[in-house]
């Protein structure tokens, strides 16, 4: 029996960075965790030990913390892409280097310049995946809580031997939205970089659509409200070829208080995590 | 031998509820978790396995539900007050009930009446204590985020043999701050009920307060800030007589990176949650 | 400007289930989580809000406790089999179904027939993919905390302007292993089911064999270690056709005692979760 | 008005260790998680900004770390009476010492000397107050995940308007049992030392006793499971004063199938973490 290896890569995972702009009078932070994975011609490690080819992972995280200094970034996006381009152009036995970049939000204390409160429960991340062909970029949000508690009703679909939910025209509607969308190659500045867009106007003008179109439209399904949602992503956002959405359907159940001879009219409800419904979509640029 | 029980308690925990109160063109959410406890004289189920006291904690499950119904109120703790009545006015064998309570925030989404965002990570908690001589309440926030991002030092500390802490005039300090705050019996309307205060006012004056502190002052230490800050709270909110702080110190450690020629201004740091400094400390009304 | 949906499909997550044989003396139990997702012609309900192919993954739900009741099985792999053969034989709007199972252990407590204690952090779990062609099935282990302390090192890496590691000849090497396997089609049954193979067995015997490589083996790094481990699974089980693993290498720094005048023979360690290096190999039977 | 400090303490939480003692042929690892809190007269450092008499908690842990090196212990309870006995003899400002300690158990692999897995999910802890009277020790177990599949009811409790709940003389008790005991003075040596008790043996036998009743008893509530176990341990363990027990009862759900024309002979369970029941008591040597 012979056995080979059809895949392999390595990297470093969690290496967290806090930089730190000192502008007079008023201070910018950016919060990441970056993982740097690489794949390439790393056999000999796996076959007989042979650490000659194998950059450590230790390495990596140095790596981060010195061109967080040396370089001039002002999202993850363009961090990631500055941080991929340098492990492919500086390790030759390195075919592909993807960047995972997640960001941690925080928001300005009232008008101060120096004191910030965390943000929400949402993260944003960023993957940049460069090989000798090209580099590609996508951006996302995940963990994102939103809640439209009327104009969401689920109806008319198919029973079974094992269907008993009923019929409802009323109900609240909760997702934790993640959502992933895939830069176009058009963003490419004439030498090859990024700096000249800004990754995080894009992130907000995109989640503000999105999230206008969630509050206002009557949803028949978390089906329906993700193809609008990602219809509107990609209608606002040019730069912005594809969008993939996550939205978990978190239950809040009515509860039944007839037991009690007490009615609910759709006021007090049971919060779920589990199970809940999963439904997810791709949408693309026709 | 002999053993005995010198202490016995029981009760549910984890009830969560959503109670949306339905408007004319705006809901309103209040989404909690519930716990409820119960001391009083249960020996028998303990000592001979004999139920006939013991009221069900899927009873006090079913109880939250349908008072949540019944009931009127604004905030957890006008909530947890009349749930608290209840269990002590209803159960002769109960000598003290405590009701726990913790909220989830959630923001309204722009100016739309009916769709929402989960708030941060931040969650509101109260606890009502009743006994046969009276009732007390206390309220607070924990898992607060909070950083400044310099106006902050430590210095003047003693050395030991284990010492190796450089001084420093400037750093961060981020903490996820823990604030509990007790309530004066002034709270009680004429009918010894709590429906005239607006709780949510309060602990939002008092987190500004505390917010604005920590913002503007410059800490010479967390003890320095804790006790500027809590004195704050007191002196903005006449209506506590006490506020105990836990400030957890999360350190963001600044990377040396003489290794590869390079200076760090204060500007590279590496975020950390463990070990943690934890300074704590109760401020009375004198 | 037009847009299309590329990829779709939704499910129900979360499903939990303790499955209880109760025989004479001894009772057994099975404690799972259970996801199904559906994929197939489900376009209109995104497109228009027509719910009229839509399966509620209430319905999904309710399966799966009925079908646990009427079906015989004896691990997670063969319950897994027969839930995605019910979806795809009973809905015609499903081209493939994808049922995800994870298994939480337990331990029979000492010789006794009815209690149990529950097992270390690592979960099982199986996958199974059907769709009209035909179905497969992997199975897996995630989070399984494994450590050796010594017989481990890393040495012979390149060095770059950013590497400040030290080599070293003899570390901990501690990691949460996750190992997917892959079923070849050869455990069909006549009836192309999957009821005569032993899944918890062949996990039992695969894990054996990789745990006593990595306990004996001397490591020159985790990728030698990788292929080492999976290429005994491979060897040992001939019934899997492929293996991925992947390792987290969990480091555990030595802590520098020289400012205190002491030394450190290997013996005092700071263990640490982030950052972790990150190493992945799939291999296959060739 | 005037603001007063009532209460004041601070330290360092999360100093993570693991200890590894080269034997010829055999390693032992320990690996725990301290916390050291400091009372005494640290009122400038609050009301001034004074830090002259502020210990960092930095030093704190080197401290930890160095004297992990320096003594010799067996336990974390041993360990914890040193470093408690340390900070309270060389800092003079401070009143009181409070050393916390978490185990995470590590298991041997098979009969190998250096290979080891992690164990269950529950850790064992201990905690050292000292103060110039005295020094009192307690150790416990926090998460131990425990079930039994039968010979457990709950019957002949009240009824109020709000019960719902049926009679069961058959059920599944399942829970994370949390214990904490406190040590007698008796463990003392003459040199006022606890090295002569081998704290993880009472451990051992306390469980033991423990889980034996566990398994075995007819359980008619809880509140019964948790005196006959606390009973039995205080019974079996001399060096023991008090046993603190908290029993939370997470709730196997039976699925009622009978929309679907299935019975449900306790065999199919829906297992849940919220809400959940929580029963506690304190036993005491008469």
């Amino acid at each position: 029996m012979t056995v080979e290896i059809t895949h392999h890569a390595y990297g470093k995972t969690g290496v967290r960075l806090l930089r730190l702009a000192r502008e007079e009078g008023r201070h910018e932070v950016l919060e990441t965790m970056v993982e740097v994975r690489l794949e390439g011609d790393f056999l000999e490690a796996y076959l007989e030990g042979d650490n000659a080819r194998v950059l450590p992972t230790d390495t990596m995280k140095n790596t981060v913390y010195a061109l967080a200094r040396e370089l001039s970034f002002d999202s993850i996006e363009a961090f990631g892409w500055q941080l991929a381009r340098h492990f492919l152009g500086s390790q030759p036995q390195v075919s592909k280097v993807t960047i995972f970049l997640e960001e941690r939000p925080w928001h300005r204390l009232g008008d101060d310049g120096f004191a910030f409160t965390g943000g929400g429960e949402e993260r944003y991340h960023a993957t940049v995946t460069a090989d000798r062909e090209g580099t590609t970029i996508s951006s996302g949000v995940r963990n994102l809580l939103i809640m439209k508690t009327t104009r969401s009703a689920f109806q008319g679909f198919p029973r079974d031997r094992f269907t008993t939910l009923k019929e409802t025209g009323d109900r609240i509607f909760a997702t934790r939205l993640e959502a992933t969308w895939q830069y176009g190659q058009g963003i490419l500045g004439e030498d090859g970089g990024v700096e000249a867009l800004d990754f995080g106007a894009v992130r907000r003008r995109l989640l503000d659509a999105m999230l206008a179109i969630f509050a206002d439209h009557f949803s028949n399904s978390v089906q329906q409200s993700l193809w609008e949602m990602g219809r509107a992503a990609l209608e606002t956002i040019d730069v912005i070829d594809e969008i993939h959405l996550v939205m978990p359907n978190k239950h809040y159940l009515v509860v039944d208080l007839g037991a009690f001879d007490l009615d609910n009219p759709n006021t007090i409800f049971l919060p779920t995590d589990d199970p809940a419904g999963r439904i997810e979509g791709t949408l693309r640029r026709g």
